[in-house]
Formats: structure tokens, C-alpha cells, sequence
């Protein structure tokens, strides 16, 4: 149809040089070169009215968010990104210039991160926008960093200040790959996650993938100053903010103990429990951070 | 939520001891075994109104048809499908009956082909259905099939008879995975294609991207018994339902000619033009097949 995004040619320039890349999007199936590690795989679908709001929202900063988000995943893992396809529902006000928004936001931060869009697939309909994305990547020469790994006695870190990320920060995440890579390079790591869920939801599937518990210590927890600024309005303390808001994107991780890892050191690994230390009192955590659906 | 699909759950069940799995849907990537040939990536998005009305198609079959179309794109370049992941977005009346039904039709038809469904990201909203399915396949051993490779004086084919199939078939797509892989063990396939938006249209996107031209035989093009069916009402002939009607997912593919090859020869390809022969009468033919968008 006359005036529609032609995804194709936008794709085609995109990846006209890329490495990799074997056969364009031309065709029915974009043809790769397979990694040499394993393979790893991971999806997110952003949709209109639950994830973000067209009209406070530039669809730019949709697509930024659409692609950082897996690119967390992937980072999660200690992996390196490689390709990306996206399938894109569109409505039918405006389409074209929030596909074109769209497209312009996944591929800044596509090439930000040396991630080649292969393809993907377009619709237009009466409902709101929907932009899904499935990055592959490899996983480092050690093997994945998985939730499962934590033991007993490990020390449990966070890459950065948690909290309060609904004020802005949720739609420029910052996907942690180059500190993941740095991380497993230098230290031993057992286990990491990405705060997506918050602090504490994501500490409990580490533990419970794990099969330990964890006592974290509430002053040094780091929090954000947007947790500070939250808190004003919500009734809530910014400690609540900080375990308890996701969409952080930093990385939370169990590492062997006394290896001097420099990051925040939140807590530790213990063989059953979930618990906070808070002025000297240990109380039960309940995994309260945000729950999709 | 308590009343929510758990597609982890679901997953970890379909997957408890599939090969190539090496890390399952509870971490933040899934991690398999990469393939040895260069990897296969297609992803094809449903959307309700627009592929399909729940009102007319249960959503058993919405998921059987998300899986197929993504594995008729595997077959299109004679590969073998691998790994699947499901972006789903459910509506908020009845999400958990019609999750369970998608996910049934994604199930049966993925264990039908090998696929291992390894990932998924489910939503819900205020909205329709959006079920978006990511394929990844691998190669054959001498490469992909593309569209690209037709060469002047093949032979052209189709799989099977064409055209009608919104009076069904559309929701029953049987892709033609095994027949490809058969097709190039025993013969040299140039080209090839899957007949999704109509074999004029799919015809035409080949002779494109081969930079040639070709000449159809109307009498030797398999015409389906459901488009003489759909022409009783239409007014347009059983061979303009053949030649235009999409979502047939047969494939038409180009041959080095006189090597018998065992399905009905629709045309050849010539250097320039884009013509049919019918009744003696060589004219012109348009690109009228089915259109996205």
C-alpha cells in the first residue's frame, strides 16, 4: 500500500554492511552466522496502556525501551548480543510516523550495542501499539551466568541505585553487558539476575532457582535519588521504593565472598530465609517488587 | 496473579527433556545448542481482526496457524526448524481459557515439526489478541534456499494447488518442510518460496529479487477445489482465486530444467517480463496477490 513503512527497505539500509549477516530481510528467513557458544534467546512484548503511554510516551523512547529491556536479559547472563527481529502492531492513527519513531529508537540502541536487526514483521489494526522483540546473543566462553548458581556464603551485590525508576529512567535503561563481561572476567560470579521485577522480587527467583535464602542489609542498599523523590508523594519510605519498584535494569549478582568486587555489597547467601537487617532487627522480606500482568 | 497463565509452568513442562535445551524459561535468556550451519530467524505476529476473528476461530487454531506460517518460512529455504519463542498479548475477557487454547495450538503443531518452544513474554490489556511467534531454524548443509538464485530457463513448480483457502485452510497450514528438504536431496533447486501472499505476488517478489522475468502456463497451474468453490460467489475465475489469493502455503520454487522433478511445472523463467500463457494468448500479468497492510 501506497505510504505504508516499508520495513524491508528500512531494514535493508540498516544491515546493508553488517557483520554476520548473510542474507537480508528480503527473504523469507534472515540467514545468520551461528555463534560458536550457546545460544541465548530471550523475548519482551511493550504494549500500549499497560508498559507506556503513547500520549506521554515518543514512540522513539518505545523502541529504545523495546530493545534495551532484551538487551538486559542478554547482559543478565554475562552474553554478547548479535541479532534482533521485531514485530511491530500498529495502529492505524498515526502509524506510519510511530513505526518510522519506533524503528529510530530500537536502532540507536541496537547500534549502541553492536546489535543487527535481521527483520521482522508489520501489521496495522483498530488497537493500541505493540512492539515485540527477540534478541539472540552468545553466551561467554565459561557458560551463561544463571539465576541457579548461588551458594551458601556467597555475597550478593547490585550494579547500581534502585528506586523510583517510574520518574524517567524506565525508558532509558541502560543495559549492563559491558559491566556483566568485566564482571565474569575479573571475579567469580554464581548467579545474577536483572532487576526488572525490583529488588526483592528478583532477589527471591534468584534464591528460589538457587535453592538458598538470603539476608540482605537495609543501609547498604543503594538508593536512588528518583526513591527519594517518589516517596515524598507515595507514603512510602525510598528503602520501600528501592526493593520494592522494577524496571531498574541494574544487575544483581551472588559471587564467591572476599574477592573485593567493587559494588555495592547488599547482603548475603545463607541456607534458608528471606530476610532484611534494619537498624540491628532481622525481619522477614516479602517479594513485593512489581509483578507484571 | 493468582488466576494467571504461568507460561514458565507451561514451558518447563513442554521442555522437561528436550534436546538442544540446555537452559530452561525460569532464567533470563533461554540458553540451547547453537547450530553447526548458519542460523534461520523469522518471526511472524497474528493479529485478531486483522488474521483472524475469535468470534469465528478458536484460539487452538490462532496457534496453530502462529506456529505454521513461521514454519512454512523454515521450509521456504529448505531448512529444519529449531527453537521457538511466543510473544503473547491477551485480552483481559476470558485471557487465561484463550492463553491455554493458544498455547495448545502452538504445542501441538511445534511437537508435530521438532520445534522446541524455549521462551515466551505474555501480556494482557484492554485490547485484542496479539500472538507473535520467533522461529529459528538451521541451514541445510549446502546453504539456504533464497529467493534469489533463479536463473534464466528453469523450470518453475508449485507444491500443491492453490487459491480459496479463507474457506479454511488458511487455519490448517501444513508447511512444506519435509517436502523441501526432499526436493533439494534429489534435485538442483535454484530458488524458492512460500505462497503466503498469493502465487502472482510470490512469483513476483522472486523473479524480483532473482533479476529476471517469467512466463506462467494458466492450464498447467493447480487450481484448489476450494477456489472453484469460492468463485461460484466472488465473481472472479478459480484461477484468479489460484493466482491471487494468499495464505496457500504451498511453495513455488525454480529448477534447473529436465530433471523430472515430480510436481505440476506452472511456468519457466525468462529474461525479462512477467506474462501468463493462457488459451494461446500471452498477456501481461499483475502482482495481484494478496497484500499485508
Amino acid at each position: 500500500m501506497a505510504g505504508e513503512f516499508d520495513f524491508i527497505a528500512w531494514v535493508r539500509k540498516q544491515t546493508a554492511s553488517s557483520e554476520g549477516m548473510l542474507v537480508g530481510p528480503g527473504d523469507d528467513c534472515a540467514v545468520v552466522v551461528p555463534p560458536k557458544q550457546p545460544l541465548l534467546i530471550t523475548t519482551d512484548v511493550l504494549t500500549e496502556g499497560v508498559d507506556f503511554l503513547l500520549r506521554e510516551t515518543a514512540p522513539e523512547a518505545v523502541g529504545r525501551k523495546a530493545m534495551a529491556v532484551n538487551l538486559s536479559d542478554i547482559a543478565a547472563m554475562a552474553g554478547s548480543p548479535l541479532y534482533a527481529v521485531v514485530g511491530l502492531v500498529l495502529p492505524q492513527s498515526n502509524g506510519i510516523a510511530i513505526a518510522e519513531g519506533v524503528h529510530r529508537g530500537l536502532a540507536e540502541v541496537a547500534a549502541k550495542y553492536g546489535v543487527v536487526i535481521v527483520g521482522g514483521d508489520t501489521n496495522s489494526w483498530t488497537g493500541g501499539l505493540v512492539v515485540s522483540v527477540t534478541l539472540f546473543g552468545e553466551a561467554p566462553d565459561g557458560g551463561a551466568i544463571l539465576r541457579s548458581g548461588a551458594e551458601v556464603g556467597d555475597e550478593l551485590f547490585v550494579t547500581g541505585p534502585c528506586g523510583g525508576s517510574l520518574l524517567g529512567r524506565h525508558l532509558t535503561p541502560t543495559p549492563r553487558i559491558a559491566e556483566a563481561q568485566e564482571l565474569i572476567r575479573q571475579f567469580r560470579i554464581h548467579a545474577m539476575i536483572d532487576i526488572s521485577d525490583g529488588l526483592a522480587a528478583d532477589l527471591h527467583h534468584l534464591v528460589t532457582e538457587s535453592g538458598v535464602g538470603a539476608k540482605l542489609f537495609a543501609d547498604t542498599i543503594p538508593i536512588h535519588s528518583d526513591a527519594v523523590e517518589r516517596s515524598k508523594h507515595t507514603g512510602r519510605t525510598p528503602l520501600q521504593h528501592a526493593l520494592g519498584d522494577g524496571e531498574d535494569f541494574e544487575l544483581m549478582f551472588a559471587a564467591a565472598p572476599g574477592q573485593g568486587i567493587p559494588y555495592p555489597r547488599i547482603g548475603i547467601v545463607v541456607e534458608q530465609g528471606f530476610t532484611i537487617v534494619c537498624d540491628g532487627i532481622e525481619s522477614a522480606l516479602e517479594p513485593t517488587g512489581w509483578k507484571h500482568f
